[in-house]
């Protein structure tokens, strides 16, 4: 039974707090499907959503939330490759034209005429959430809930980001920053058969680095990370950078050896400082990576679900979602946030 | 008969006149051979070499040139693929140590251990030079030598710059600046099976660009390149950077299509803007390109000799280089300018 | 005015002939568009469906043809990028599934549940046929609708062969077979900056494939291809096979050069045989290639509409079709027959 | 000191049993080194070396091995990158022209003018050997000389095999043959993040495969490979067939997906028999692969070093050699026999 009413945590305006409120369950459109939303990540974007911080704003008002995963629990007109009673995972992606060259390549994400999950269209801070049934990420039973919502949003944007490094196994990645994105691109990392060193300025979370694998650990506070990755295995073939701030950038390009690609993960404003001469002599490669197609999505899930990738996640309810978004912008999380809004 | 000494242009204080001199005929050691000059192209590099105006300073004092082009008249010891004879080339990639990881795997360009003529080596500026007989570059007999000498760095410059596009048949690249290395570029990217555009601030650079092939030409004084080639046929999926300034860097970055990359060649100080969003959102591609490998120097060298590709030059004499200097300073040079050094 | 009624020809047995009948015009399903035929292509793959000669066997009643262009008439439900009056071709790609791993990453034409044109859904042959939007072939006004046609099987699958080759401009590629796909293929190659040599046993032929822009050919009948292209340019870096022999197969082969790749277009039943010797000791890459996925299409559509491909064809009225059949199997045509079943 | 005299065993004629003699030690000449054997690992190359069985035979008398292992004792001319007291292997690609084509762009596996280790030139089954400083395998102090030696040619082969099959951290290939080549393969797949299969008709080596990571394993005499790996996972991305044998390629070819890439390790004489349509119509790669490169190598030797990959080896006398070419002949042996020549 689906109720026409369903709580949902609404944006009315850019900066102020979400109000929880009853607001009507939407009916899955053609090619759509309506989801009961069991847990839902809560990602940066959101907050840069709910701040109206990017030039191109958000719908108004907003349900936002693109780390929702559910049941499927009813079917609009057409839909084919999904069933009622399937998990399903509603991302950023929420859908894509499907014909342009992007689409039609396996590059949906750069699609122009993409819609998004929490963004352009509602998201699943809700207990119930449509989703386009061709763009859905899919799960098998017996997962997780709680820890694999983050995979959806974090876990695929640090694959994808690692992938676009252009690195093999056996090669050095550096993961600069091991937070909500860096502790999952560390394990990414060591599944995908590369070297992992961490760079960070907090040694508890270069800790928490090395007992995912990472290999190496430098504290950027106390030594330079350039330095001493040359020094210790002569730079690395990659790098990610998951926090993506000046600082990081300059960091993480210095660790680069000659041919070397820095893939970068966020959305920050501003602009980079390239230095020519040596990205030029070095041969460097600089490439931006925004989340991950279909195809990127379910290989990250395939990680996770064989165990070898796993989130830190501490779970909240819908109703904290104000408090979340405080202490996040304070900085004081560790891992990823998870609103748990139905059981299992 | 090899003359004991020759006539070379010499430098012997940054920044001052090169001296017009005689000097010994140095004798080729193992691996090396010895080449009569009959050409050798004017780079910029020559200039910054000569002005010391990069970190590692050029040997003293110096013969510059890293674009002669003549006759084998005497092998060292062990030398195996040149014989007397033979025309070859001799460039900026003097030699290189033959066994690190970019010499295993055909990127020697990147050795750290490498040799550059006209820098850390005496150079073609000179009746005769040494070469490395396994870093030469190999000529067939018919040659203009007026003519091929620049393909030696210009020519290979670009080229391998445009490869590091990572563009295809039928795609659309982007080449900045018609100068010396962009009057090139164009050709190789027509022989590529690209469609070209051209940008640059001058009428007569652009005619030159649609007189060789470009389809689209902008005038960047004029107009906004990356809304004018974004309006004519979605932007572009390559651009090819040839004068490295930030004003083209920005203009060639917003000339790029999603998923696109821009190749960077040239080594001035400084740093570029990079723009995050920009960069994160539409999944571009930055890499610097220097010089190219033995390989790329065939195939540069092919196109040419196929008629595909010919520099435009303007001959001068040894005892002019003075003045080639200052021009090459004040940005008055068309094309390249070769020194005739003898008769073939 | 859309009739109810269509002139179509239709196979009831197969190995017997096609008879023109008068059919019931289908209406476009979800996602379909009606397209009034200009002209439709015969390929040789119809009349491997009209005589049964795969496994898996066509639909009965059965009206053939997957080189059908024409004009857009009339949309189903949800038709979302082609609209009434635009000028499509109808492929033998006819729809897939969108959602299995090779719709999402580009590779639909390996889909397993994918529908053909003319051959598991009712083709080109007829005055009418639907198709799927998300599928058909898009070209712009003024195209010449009977040498257009050929490109959208013949031209897209070689032009993809040869992508599949993994040769780049400048190198050499020889075109095995200078029938309706091969001529196709000299010119494709050209364009896209490679050199050609073509291989074939008729002199004729050999002279069109000269004329096409083959720099160097050779009558399998008098010389031995590998021998002799090897002796001429050190042997091909890419080889397509167009007329899948097991004798070109084997001149193919040994025209390689050492790490080259042949390409094998054609369906035919039987094996080759491969030597596991050769095949190690000189890395070769030997690979099947089927049709081309949307953006192939697009591409080679492209290439014939800047002019730089055009078919041989001669045309044909609907009611010749057994004619043309018969002809066919002697192997007495030259390029490709196209119907011509409406006036543009 | 290095003595005047040598035991060596000798191949004096083929077919014939290997003389255990004093032959004199030879001289290192220019670039070459000499190396005091450790370790030497006998392999089926060696064999066919001694039979006489390749259509080019090595010379003659041949001291054959070319997985030696040892210390370097001395220099010749112009050695650069080894010093006296480093551990290096002397591989089958024992020296390379180093300015072909294949040499200058990192395969100079293929250079048409290489020197083979134990066949065109002496190789291991000896107590000295020469070797070309530039072509030496380098390891690190502490390895362990007997389980090192053959990672030098079955670790390298299978290494390459894999990376051949052009498989991605998460994908499926499939080992078929789990003897001294694939129970390597086995462990490098794992290593670089692949899922693996297992194919043999031996359970107790299907047994030794799981033991070393295989998720699925499959005796070929009690059940269809192709059929049981599409049934469990959908087919393998990558087949690698270590044992070449008709049989083993057919099963091979038939658990690939569509896609798929088989690459194939091995230098029997004969053919197999490829069929054309499952070729075209699935887009399969059948690609030879053979030995590495020396990047390759220093790969494969670090997952050996970081013991990532151990080869299961049994210690032999250099005088026992004819008795193992005996097992060898009756496919006796598990893993790889490994001569000591002398103590570490
Ligand atoms: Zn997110
Ligand atoms: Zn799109
Ligand atoms: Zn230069
Ligand atoms: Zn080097
Ligand atoms: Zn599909
Ligand atoms: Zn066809
Ligand atoms: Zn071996
Ligand atoms: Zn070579």
């Amino acid at each position: 039974m689906i109720p026409k009413k369903m709580k949902a945590a609404v944006l009315h305006e850019f900066g102020k707090p979400l109000q929880i409120e009853d607001v009507l369950v939407k009916e899955p459109g053609p090619n759509e499907v309506l989801v009961k939303v069991i847990t839902c990540g809560v990602c940066h974007t959101d907050l840069h959503a709910c701040e109206g911080d990017w030039p191109v704003k958000p719908k108004q008002p907003l349900i936002p939330g693109h780390e929702a995963v559910g049941y499927v629990v009813a079917l609009g007109r057409d839909v084919q490759n999904v069933k009622e009673g399937d998990i399903v995972g509603v991302p950023w992606l929420y859908s894509a034209c499907g014909c342009c060259d992007y689409c039609i390549t396996g590059w949906e994400t750069l699609c122009q005429s993409q819609q998004n999950g929490g963004y352009s269209v509602d998201g699943g801070y809700a207990e119930y959430v449509t989703a386009d049934a061709r763009y859905v990420a899919h799960f098998p039973a017996n997962i997780n809930f709680l820890e694999i919502a983050p995979i959806t949003c974090a876990g695929v944007t640090v694959y994808k980001g690692l992938k676009e490094t252009d690195t093999k196994p056996g090669e050095w990645v550096a993961i600069s920053g091991i937070g909500g994105l860096g502790h999952l691109a560390v394990q990414y990392a060591k599944a995908m058969g590369l070297h992992v060193a961490a760079i960070d300025v907090s040694d508890e979370k270069l800790q928490l680095a090395k007992s995912l694998g990472a290999e190496l650990i430098v504290n950027a506070r106390e030594a330079d990370p350039g330095i001493y990755l040359k020094k210790m295995v002569g730079g690395m073939h990659g790098v990610l950078v998951t926090a993506v701030s000046p600082i990081a950038f300059k960091q993480g390009l210095s660790a680069l050896r000659r041919k070397g690609t820095i893939s970068l993960n966020g959305l920050p404003p501003g602009s980079f400082d390239l230095p020519i001469f040596e990205t030029v002599l070095n041969r460097y490669t600089v490439r931006g990576s925004i989340v991950g197609t279909r195809k990127d999505m379910q290989e990250a899930i395939s990680f996770a679900v064989e165990g070898k990738v796993k989130a830190t996640v501490r779970a909240a309810r819908l109703e904290d979602i104000n408090t979340v978004f405080d202490e996040m912008k304070k900085g004081e999380i560790e891992g990823r946030i998870v609103l748990e809004i139905a059981r299992p």
